[in-house]
């Protein structure tokens, strides 16, 4: 789905709901505040309060406190207010519909909408009824997560030197994934040489979905000659649900060890969004090492979440 | 109840339990500070730190996000902080009285305490056993919930220029209604010329607690030359419970449709506290209508709100 | 367990998890800069914004509104972001492990974390893995509860003068109390002249383990000439699966009624942590009385949980 409705007719940014569609130019200059925000901040510990006056409403119908935490964190350190909005006991789950607590909260108000939903579309539902606020994707069902791959081009932007050319291969559930798909948006719209989907048959996408993309089941194979291997956290559930692996088969087919990493090109960088399942898809010395980038991917989500905050919401 | 408790030995407001027996000076007061403070807000969307270095405590037995987001945002905006007191998890729910739980926050120097509570009297109860600390009602039983009466009388003086003389209907659950009690005593202090309170039979209050207003199940009759309807939200365990009808029979005869509200004035104001139950008390046509002031209404609470705890808190 | 490891090579304050080998010099430097802050702060209902910048995450594995508020106020009035971060639905309790989680939330610069937990030593596993952030331990296990030991020292202090001399009463479960742990461990060190533990024979501690104090399940003979007597809060639970009394014949032997409390110094004074049990371990008139600083306690506890923040994480 190519969303076109994220930018205004000025061709500020509007809503964030996917990367899929966003120009070049505005995926750029989004890591590139996020890089001024971050050098601001460790050179000061302080930021400017581009958010004052602002209220952020984090919607999050799907519970993540590390996601939740990195926007709160983001939001807060800009100046705005944050109101964790606590869908368990609000009028929504007593029957209201979401578009009447969307605008009531817009009556008060409210400047953002941080919405994670386990529906694809939710958010961009949303933003068809905002009047002047703006939805911020945190995640929707496996849609879009457009500031984690927006973390992670900013994470192999900083390492690498630049996304052009590079030879990146996610491993894991991609069918199931928005991380993945957030990914792939971003790598190519960035110039990625390779993006190389791999993980069982069954949980691997459509061809046609991910045009451009290759797709292989031998993880072993898909290594060779890579710049980036991200990881993705595996669901016990679903894995024995629909494969016929066990998490400790799984990591012997699709686990990143030592060994298998040697695979790759030394410099390689490993990423993944968290939390890690270590000794399944990731064996603890992999992701506690040198090449690991998976703390970084953490720091930088609290900068790429500032960055798209000012964007959306800066005067 | 009339409580003259509320207000110090000097006239200053000390608590805010209920609008009843509130002098209309005061009511007014608190009417024109809201106005004040939203004409800053639109004009600068920041606000004067008129509540720097208070702290304010939510104290919600009954979950209310709607409500409770409204006094948060109030108070934040004016430079409060808040701590919202989770009462589940709190020692009140492992036996420890209510007042030692309130002695304890006062302790920690709480200026205000926001106490929703489904037993009518608790927040006067509380307020008798604050050393310092003001107590603000957000509602509790069918006794008050003045801030939404004070948004309320907001709303409809914006829209009408005055309260003086406007003939109001009040339609739906009255009996267990506090957002009805609130608006009565609001628009007999400020003057309105006719209340009719409005509702099946089983749901309409004793006739001597309303004095002054008329009390009749038949709407189309209550709504000839009315210049406000307000309609309030029925609760469909307690509609089946104390009537016989359901949600559809209640609509038919109680239900605010664009045909009903054609029998009051052309320019009469459509109210409701909300969540609204789109097709049940109102159709969805009237509550999305141009003569809707429910969105409206969301928008002043946030302003009478934070004018109620400039004067109950500010320097 | 004497922890050295709280203090940094120059002798500054790195995480504070108990007062066991704390030194006299840097507990007296806490008390005296919580009495600072409290005297700013009464002065001026403002501070100065000694936390601006840090983010400070609490991170409460039992519930505790009370203690959880007291660390939230306290960090908020001297400027801190606070993360209240939900452990019941974060990725913890979904598999990743507690070191994992603290690295994520470090990784988005947190500064400190503020623990509790139900399992000793936990808090200073934690810091055993910060790579800068503080650990302060809000209370782990029957272990310690540093900030509880100091705000009943400073109490002490400001009604006594001074702790040097002083005959202190410690009554109730001492075995499974932190908080006589950290009292102890805190009067000792300021010179309490005698501590006497005190409780039914089931709830007391091994004797090695209090070196110097005199344990004894006679509460009258304890309290002859006591300055100070500290009650424990009672659970029921345990009482009557420890020992053979219920809360009244708890109350009969062990509660401190206005008879027993003459057995003491006339100014003896009352202490508790809270919550209390009133008419378990506590006649009401006597946790209502002259004598009783429980209030005072929880004044104080903000302003020691500030000083030990302002240590931590003030530059």
């Amino acid at each position: 789905m190519t969303d076109t409705s994220q930018l205004a007719a000025d061709g500020r940014l509007r809503h964030l709901i996917t990367l899929d569609g966003l120009p070049r130019a505005r995926i750029e200059s989004l890591l590139d505040d996020a890089a001024r925000l971050r050098a601001h901040w460790h050179g000061q510990r302080a930021l400017p309060p581009l958010l004052a006056g602002r209220s952020v409403v984090n919607l999050f119908f799907e519970a993540s406190t590390r996601t939740r935490t990195s926007f709160d964190l983001a939001a807060r350190r800009l100046g705005a207010l944050v109101v964790n909005f606590d869908i368990a006991s609000s009028s929504t789950s007593k029957g209201e519909t979401l578009q009447d607590t969307l605008a009531t909260l817009e009556a008060m108000d409210a400047d953002a909408f941080v919405v994670r939903h386990k529906e694809n579309g939710t958010p961009a539902l949303l933003a068809g009824h905002c009047r002047q606020a703006a939805i911020l994707n945190a995640g929707d069902g496996n849609h879009a997560h457009p500031t984690q791959g927006l973390l992670d081009l900013l994470t192999i932007r900083d390492r690498k030197g630049r996304i052009d050319g590079l030879q990146v291969v996610i491993c894991g559930d991609i069918r199931h994934s928005r991380v993945a798909r957030s990914d792939v948006h971003g790598l190519r719209a960035l110039g990625a040489a390779a993006i190389r989907l791999c993980g069982p048959a069954e949980l691997l996408p459509d061809a046609d979905e991910f045009s451009g993309c290759s797709i292989d089941d031998d993880f072993d194979a898909a290594l060779a000659g890579a710049d980036v291997v991200i990881m993705l956290r595996i669901q016990h559930e679903r894995l024995e649900r629909a494969t016929r692996l066990d998490s400790q088969s799984y990591h012997v087919r699709y686990g990143l060890t030592p060994q298998r990493l040697a695979c790759a090109r030394a410099d390689a960088l490993v990423m993944h969004p968290g939390p890690i399942n270590r000794g399944v898809e990731i064996a603890s010395s992999v992701a506690d090492g040198v090449q690991s980038a998976i703390l970084d991917q953490v720091a930088n989500g609290v900068f790429v979440r500032m960055a798209a905050l000012a964007q959306l919401l800066g005067r």
